[in-house]
C-alpha cells in the first residue's frame, strides 16, 4: 500500500519476507506463522533515546545524513574503525556536508555486511523510503535525493512517522532537572500514542562524572533542599515526583558495575560531604555510587518507578576521542560484570518487596545463564532485560533466549527495548526482535519442547502485554 | 505395556517420540537411531540427593505436592518469582494443603513453558503416571487425584519405582557424621540396584558455615580425635573410611570458589586454632577452606574416593528467605569461577597421581572451553562434570558439548549426573541427557566430523561405562 | 591427481566432500559453492611455529611420529590425560621408539573422535598421504610404513610440501637474538612463497620469565647498548630493525594478561633497575611487563611491525611436568581476560595512530562479543584475531563468527592464523577455517541476512586479501 506521502513502511520491497527466520524448512514454516501473528502489532518502546523535541516541534528532518548517520554511533564507529575521521561524518557537532557524509557511507557500505547496523539501515531504507536498491557509490546520490525528497514531505515529519510506525508507547530518556515542558506540551497534542519521560540521574549519583559537584548543587538549588545527604535524597525524590507527574514510569541507571552498598545515614552523610569536598578516595567514590544505586531502589519502592539498570559499560574508552567529539561517539566498551554479588545488598533489602520492578540489562553475555536468569527466576522484583547495545542483533538474541529460557522461561523477560535515538530504525529493531523470537519459539516447537499453542501465546505476549506489565504501562 | 500397578514409565502417551532431537530431517534421523540404542539402558546415577530413608522405609509418597512440588526448588523458585509466597507452596516446613499447592502450580503452569523444570514435570506425569493431559486450572484436580490414586498403590512405592526406573546405581549425599544405618539396611534388602552414600563434608570444612565450631567439635567427639589440626584430619579420614565401608565411591564438595592453598602443618595448625577461636579474618577463613579442599584431594589420593567439586554458587542469596524458609529454597545464584588458578595448588600436588579422580562441575559456562576442557584434556585426574543445576537442560547441554568436545573429546566427561532429590524426575533427566547427546553426536555425523560407528560407540559409552569408570563403580 | 612422489594433498580419499558444512540442505548447498571458490586458494600463514631450519636444510622428516605426534601437544596432551606417560610419546626429548609411539597413538585413536586434533590428523593422513583407512591398532603398522615410505621420497621433503601445499606466505616465530641466517639463506633459495621471521620478545620483557636477567644482558651485549632502560629499549629497537631487514612484518607477544601501563622515563628506569636487581615486588613486575607491552606498541608505531597479542594463557600449569619435559608440553591453561581495561593505556596513546596494527587473539570466548568486537569496531588499529589454540575448531569458529560479526562485520578480522608447528596439518587447518567460514556465511545468506554476492566477496577476501592487509604483506 502506497499513499501520497510515501511508501508503506511495513512493506519492504525486494526484502526476503522470511529474513532472519531459521533456514530449516519445517522450523521456518512454524516461525513464519508465529511472526505473522505479531508482525504488525503496535510498538511498545519503554526505553529509548529519541529527543522529545523532535515530536514537539514536528519539523522535517534536515537531511538523510543527520537523520540516519551522524547520530548513529553504531554506524559511525565502524566507519571510524576503517579509517574515516569522525569529523568527516559530522560527529560531535563537526561541520560536514551531509551529501559528502552520505557518499562516504555509501562507498564503505560493504563494511556493514552481516552487521546489525547494516541490517537496520537497509530495513529503514526499504521499509521507510521504499528503496530497493542497495547502497554503494553509484547509488549514493540517487538514494540521498529520494530520501531527502521524502523527508521534505509532510508524511515524513516526526509525528507522521510516529503514527505510521504504530508506536503505542515511546519513552524518552531525560535529565532529572529537565522541566519536561516538551512532554507536557506533547500530552496536549493529538498523537495516537504516549510519549513518556524517563528519569536518568547518573551524573547526579556518580562523583566521578564530569561536573558532579555542580550537578548536585544545581539539583539542590532547583529544589531548595539543604546541602546534606538527606536534602540531596529529598531533592532527587522531588524530581522523581516531577517526572511521575509527567507520566514517567521508570528510572534508568547506566553504571560501569552493578555494585550496591548499604550504609547508615551517618556513614552516607559523611561520604556525601567527602565526595562534595573531593576528599573521597576511589574506594569511597565507589561506595557512594553503590549506595546511591541502592537509594534509587529504595525510591523506586516508595514511588513505584520501575528501576532499570544498564550495567557493564566502560564509557569513553578513548580520551582523545572524548575530548575531540564528546561522549556517545562509539568508544564505550563492555566489561565483565558481577550482578550476583554486586546487587546483593540491594536485593537483600528490596528484592522481595511487592510491586518493586528491577530490570537488568547486560552486555556481558556470560551473566545471562549464570546470574541474570537465576536472579529473575527467584526474585519477584527482578526482570531479565532484553539483549542490549552490542547484543540486540539476531544471533545475539538467539544466544540470549537460549541462555535464559531453560532457567527462567519467558515470563521473566522485559520484552524488547530498542534503546535508540535512530528514530527511523525503531520499526526495524522491533521487527528484528519479533523475527528472532519467532525463530527461537519455532525451534522449541520443532524440537518437541513447546506446544504450538504455548508458542503462540508467548509470541503474542512478549510484543505487548509483557512490556506493559513489566514497565507498569 | 501396562501392568496392574500403573503405566509403563518408559511409554509417554502423547509425547512427541522425537522430542529434543534436532529439527533438521537428516540429523534427526541419525539422532533417533543413536537415541534408540540407549533409550532403555539402566540408569547410573553417581550423584544425587534422594533421601535414603525413602527407600529404606518404602512407604508410599504422601501426596503429589510433597512428591513433585514442595521439595523441587526449580519449581518453587519460578512460582516465587511470579509472586507466590513460598509458604503457600509448603516450602521450608510450612503447612500448606497439598491440593491447594497443586492447584496453585496448575494455575501458573504456563510460566514453565520452555523451561527444563516444565519439561521434566510433564515427562514425569506422562511417563510416570500415564497422564497425557496438560496441567492447567481445569485439569488440576483430576490430575491430582489420578497421581494420588497411583501413589497409594504398591507399584508407586519407592522401591517399586526404583526397579521400574531401571536404576542400577543411585548415590545419595550424606553428612559425614551419618551412621549410614539406612545404607546398611538397604544393602541387606533385595533391590535390583545399588544405593551408595556420598561423603559431603562442606559444613565441617568451611569456617563461615552455620555451626562450624560445633560441627567440628561433634566430629572430633564422635571419633575421639584430639582437637588439633592433625586430629581433625584424622577424624575426617575415619569418617571417610566409615563411608567407604558402606559402599561410598565419592566425596562431594560444594564450594563458592574452587580455591586451594597448600600450607605447612604448622601453618595449618595455627589457622585451625584461629578459625575455632573465631579470631581468623576473612582471608584466613578463605585460606583454611582452600587448604581443606586440598586436604580432601590428599585424602582421596589416599583412600580412593572420587573427588567431585561443585563450584561457583553463592548460596542463600536472600537472607530474609533463608531466615524464613531455610537453605535450598531457590536463591542460590551462580557466580563467575576461576578453576585454572584456584585449583593449581591442588593439581600441582595431586594432578598427576594415578587413580586420583577429580570431577569438576561448573555453573559458569565461560569456564567450559576456557578452563575445564583444557584441564581435563591434560591432567589424567581431571574429568569434566556434566552440565549441572541451571545448565542440565537441552540447550545448555548442547552448548556444553560444543564447548568441551573439540578440545577434550568425549572420553574426559563424567557421564550424566542428575543431582536431584526429585525422585520421579530421574528417568526424565537421564532421558533428556541421552536425547541431547544423541542430537549432538548426530550433528557431528551429519557434518562429516564423526563416523557413525564412533558416534554409536560414544552414545553407548556415555550412558553407562563412562560414569562407571569415572566413579569407580 | 597423483604424481610420482605421492598423492595430491587436496584430494582426500573417502573423505566426505561436504565435511564441516552445515547439515541443512539448502544452507549446505550455498556453503558448498562458497567453499569451492576458495578451496584451492594459496595459503597465507602470517603466524605460526614451523622451524625455519626444516625448510633451509630440506631434509626428509625423520619418521611419522616425529612429524605428526611428538611435537603436537594437542595430540600428546589428550593421550597424557588418558594415562599415557609423555616420555612414552617422545615428548621433551625423551627417547621413544617412533613405531611404538605410533602404535600407542593408534590404540588410543578413539579418544580423538570429535576433536579438532583428530580431524586434522585424519585430514593430514588422507590429504597428505592418501590414507583412507582409519587409525587403530590393526592399521597402525601399515599406515606407519606407508607414511614412512612417502616421507623418504623427494616429494615429501619440506620444500616440496611447501610447494604442494600452495603456501604463499609462511611466518615463523623467532627469538630476538636469532641471527636469522636461515631466513637469509631461504630468501636466496628458489621457493614459490615467502618465509618471514616474526619478532617474539616475551622472555626479554617479562621479569618472571626463566633467565630474564641473563636474557636482558645477552640482549644488551649483542647490541652494545648501555644497561639503562633507554639502552634496553634501543637494543630491542635494533633487533626489530634486524628482523625487518630480514622480512619480518610482525612482532608477537604472548602474555598471561593483556595489561598495559604508561610510565614516565624516570619511573621506567627505576623499575628496570629494580627488576634487574630482583628487588621488584609482584606488582612492580606486573607493571614492568605492562609497560613493556606498551613500549612494544610504541615501537610498532615507529617501525611499522604489526603487533599481535596472544593473551590469557597461564603457561606451564603443572610444575612437575615442566621440570620433567619442559615448556609447551600441553599444560598451558587459559584464564579469564580483560582486554578493555588492560589495553586502555596502550590504546589511549596509540589506538588512533594511522598505520598501527594491533591484532588481539583470545582464548577466553566471553571477550569476543564483550570486548574484542567492540574494540575492533571502533579503533582503526585493532583487529580481531582469528580463534586460536583451543578455539581453532569448527564449532568454536562458528561461535566466534556469531559473537563478533553482528558488531564488527567481517572487515575487522585478521584472517585465519594456523599458529602451528605441525607442518603437515597446515592445509587441513586452513581448509577447516575455509569450510567453517563458508558455513557461517551460508547461514547468513539462507537466513536472508546477507546477499549472496556479499558472501562471495567476503569468502574470497578472508582467505587472502584480508590477512595481507592486516599483516602488511
Amino acid at each position: 500500500m502506497r499513499n501520497a506521502t510515501g511508501p508503506d513502511p511495513t512493506a519492504t520491497p525486494d526484502r526476503d519476507p522470511d529474513r532472519l527466520l531459521p533456514a530449516d524448512r519445517r522450523t521456518r514454516s512454524i516461525a513464519r506463522d508465529l511472526y505473522d501473528r505479531v508482525a504488525t502489532a503496535p510498538i511498545v518502546s519503554p526505553h529509548g533515546h529519541v529527543p522529545v523535541d523532535w515530536l514537539v516541534r514536528d519539523e522535517p528532518f534536515r537531511d538523510p545524513a543527520a537523520l540516519l548517520i551522524t547520530h548513529d554511533h553504531y554506524i559511525t564507529r565502524l566507519l571510524h574503525a576503517s579509517g574515516i575521521d569522525l569529523a568527516d561524518l559530522g560527529v560531535g557537532g563537526s561541520h560536514a556536508d551531509p551529501r559528502s557524509v552520505w557518499r562516504r557511507v555509501a562507498e564503505h557500505w560493504h563494511l556493514f555486511a552481516g552487521t546489525a547496523s547494516g541490517y537496520w539501515m537497509e530495513e529503514a531504507l526499504a521499509g521507510g523510503f521504499g528503496i530497493a536498491e542497495s547502497l554503494h557509490s553509484a547509488s549514493a546520490d540517487h538514494i540521498y535525493e529520494r530520501v531527502q525528497t521524502l523527508l521534505d514531505t509532510p508524511g515524513y515529519r516526526p509525528r507522521a512517522l510516529f503514527e505510521r510506525f504504530r508506536i503505542d508507547v515511546l519513552a524518552t530518556t531525560d535529565d532529572p532537572l529537565d522541566d519536561l515542558r516538551g512532554h507536557a506540551e506533547l500530552a496536549r497534542t493529538p498523537l495516537p500514542g504516549r510519549v513518556l519521560p524517563t528519569f536518568r540521574p547518573d551524573r547526579y549519583l556518580d562523583p566521578s562524572a564530569t561536573g558532579f559537584r555542580s550537578n548536585v548543587h544545581a539539583l539542590l538549588g532547583i529544589t531548595s533542599a539543604p546541602a546534606t545527604f538527606a536534602g540531596y535524597l529529598q531533592a532527587l525524590e522531588e524530581r522523581r515526583a516531577h517526572f511521575i507527574r509527567h507520566g514517567a514510569v521508570s528510572a534508568d541507571h547506566g553504571v560501569e558495575e552493578p555494585y550496591t552498598v548499604d550504609l547508615t545515614p551517618e556513614e552516607a552523610e559523611s561520604l556525601f560531604q567527602a565526595v562534595l569536598a573531593e576528599t573521597a578516595d576511589a574506594s569511597q567514590v565507589r561506595d557512594f555510587r553503590g549506595h546511591m544505586l541502592l537509594q534509587m531502589a529504595r525510591m523506586s519502592v516508595d514511588d513505584g518507578l520501575v528501576m532499570t539498570v544498564h550495567a557493564g559499560v566502560l564509557r569513553n574508552h578513548s580520551s582523545p576521542t572524548l575530548e575531540r567529539f564528546g561522549p556517545d561517539t562509539g568508544h564505550d566498551i563492555p566489561v565483565r560484570t558481577d550482578f550476583a554479588r554486586g546487587l546483593r545488598p540491594l536485593l537483600e533489602r528490596f528484592g522481595l518487596v511487592k510491586g518493586f520492578h528491577l530490570v537488568l540489562f547486560a552486555v556481558d553475555e556470560s551473566v545471562y545463564s549464570r546470574e541474570i536468569a537465576p536472579l529473575a527466576g527467584f526474585y519477584p522484583s527482578v526482570f531479565i532485560g532484553a539483549p542490549w547495545w552490542f547484543l540486540d542483533a539476531p544471533d545475539a538474541m538467539a544466544r540470549f533466549r537460549s541462555a535464559t529460557t531453560e532457567t527462567a522461561g519467558f515470563s521473566r523477560g522485559s520484552g524488547f527495548i530498542d534503546d535508540t535515538r535512530a528514530f527511523l530504525s525503531i520499526p526495524a529493531r522491533h521487527d528484528t526482535a519479533r523475527r528472532a523470537d519467532a525463530g527461537f519459539l519455532a525451534r522449541l516447537v520443532a524440537e518437541g519442547r513447546l506446544r504450538l499453542a504455548d508458542a503462540e501465546r508467548i509470541a503474542d505476549d512478549i510484543v505487548g502485554p509483557q512490556p506493559r506489565r513489566v514497565f507498569k504501562l
